[in-house]
């Protein structure tokens, strides 16, 4: 029977998903959850992503593999707090969606004995709470690792172990590497998406078909979760910005010649760029 | 048994699924189908979504409902050429998703016995071609009609009465207004779609997730018809880029001083518009 214990901090969808998913590989033998919402905690213990609630100390003081899910803004802070109460070979990662600043505070608040390694699930949804967590959330996507010069070389394999044991791939780089990445390809998109959700006014709602509903999708996501992350990875989320504000001038004047042949390849080329990425 | 005949000028996505939804009714005995591809009218054929390939001419001579599917900036054109050949009670109408052109065009050519209404059914996907087409494509979801002072009153009834026939709910509006409406709904969406996926480098494929799916789905667009599309409704679409223009400085400047609380007021005040669109 399995004996390893593992703690989720914040039971909400990445968290409820984990306890699932790690429910399925019966790997640990208890799951224990941390949440400051106490009804999130029954919640969680009701749908079976966990099998007990507790505190912040228990959890660290029991758990094998310990896993911080909850907004950016917490994650150092609440990981430095447990480490205190940690075994010394326990596995201390994360969900979190910007990796420097947390990362960063983490190596430097914390002892070299405490074997945190930063991860981040490229998976999720707009919807939040761990009622909408899935078992398979996790299963064939990548999850980015985010070890420093400072983490421990069996700190890394113990992490790499624990996330492909939820169904993920898993492939490493430096947090700074990570956060220019996402800011492209998560933080600009869901900028862009709450740009545009709200310019919609009322009167237009009923003009809305599939293609506004899929392009602002994700401004449905919580505001205080998603703000924390556009604080934290600010600079790149500024780039990003700024290579769209270079290239709308020159989508506009395309359209204010009537360029059909230009905006024709503006298209082209996305599409292109869209196709190769399949569904 | 229906007598009655169904035109369908342009076999794609569109237009194949309305001969599949207007099959459903058992409305019409012959359903034509007129496309300058000769492979697509042989696959519509073999789909069910016509039951004969022809000409405009003939499909004009025998149509008592002529539906116009082809990218926007060919419409006006073909319907005033099968407008020669149209019977005098027959029924023009079209899918275009723009109608300031199409419909000035067509009221300036054509004579006044020629009953066309232009319509938009608000259903779609970024798939092109009748191997897509569905015969639920416009169930609950809304078309515009859009016609002048010189669509005869009795046109109106009949292009009303055969949208909803297929399926859809029917509401009226200037050409004018429609395509204010859409540039903010539709063609801006889909600008910003072909941008964000037009900025995704090779190298960060990889850190692509849902969230960056969904946002660039609409760039898979046909480029030649979306061209036509921009072209067509270019001082709208402008007008719609331009607010984006005015308010990124906004949202940059927040994002420079870390005002989080402006930040997630933004999110907040898009997250509030796009719960209430639903699903």
């Amino acid at each position: 029977m399995a004996t390893k214990c593992l703690g989720i901090v914040g039971v909400g969808l990445i968290g409820g998903s984990i306890g699932l998913a790690a429910r399925r590989t019966k790997q640990f033998g208890t799951i224990l959850g941390v949440d400051h919402d106490s009804p999130s905690l029954t919640q969680a213990h009701n749908l079976g992503c966990i099998d007990e609630g507790t505190t912040l100390d228990v959890a660290a003081e029991r758990a094998d593999v310990l896993v911080f899910c909850t907004p950016v803004d917490r994650i150092a802070e609440l990981v430095v707090a447990a480490a205190r109460h940690c075994r010394p070979d326990a596995i201390l990662t994360d969900a979190g969606s910007t990796k420097v600043a947390i990362v960063a505070a983490i190596d430097t608040l914390s002892s070299p004995a405490v074997r945190f390694v930063g991860a981040h699930p490229l998976a999720g949804s707009e919807k939040h709470g761990c009622a909408a967590a899935e078992a398979d959330l996790f299963d064939d996507h990548l999850t980015i690792l985010t070890p420093t010069e400072r983490t421990q070389a069996q700190a890394v394999d113990g992490s790499r172990r624990f996330w492909e044991s939820l169904g993920c791939r898993v492939r490493l780089m430096s947090p700074e590497e990570h956060d220019r990445g996402v800011a492209v390809t998560s933080h600009l998109p869901h900028l862009l998406s709450a740009l545009l959700a709200g310019m919609l006014p009322e009167a237009l709602v009923e003009l809305t078909a599939s293609g506004f509903r899929d392009m602002t999708r994700l401004a449905a996501g919580d505001p205080a979760v998603w703000s924390a992350i556009f604080v934290q990875n600010r600079d790149n989320v500024l780039a990003a910005l700024k290579m769209v504000q270079e290239r709308l001038p020159k989508v506009a004047s395309a359209l204010t010649t009537s360029d059909a042949t230009a905006i024709e390849r503006l298209l082209a080329d996305a599409k292109r760029i869209r196709d190769d990425l399949g569904d």
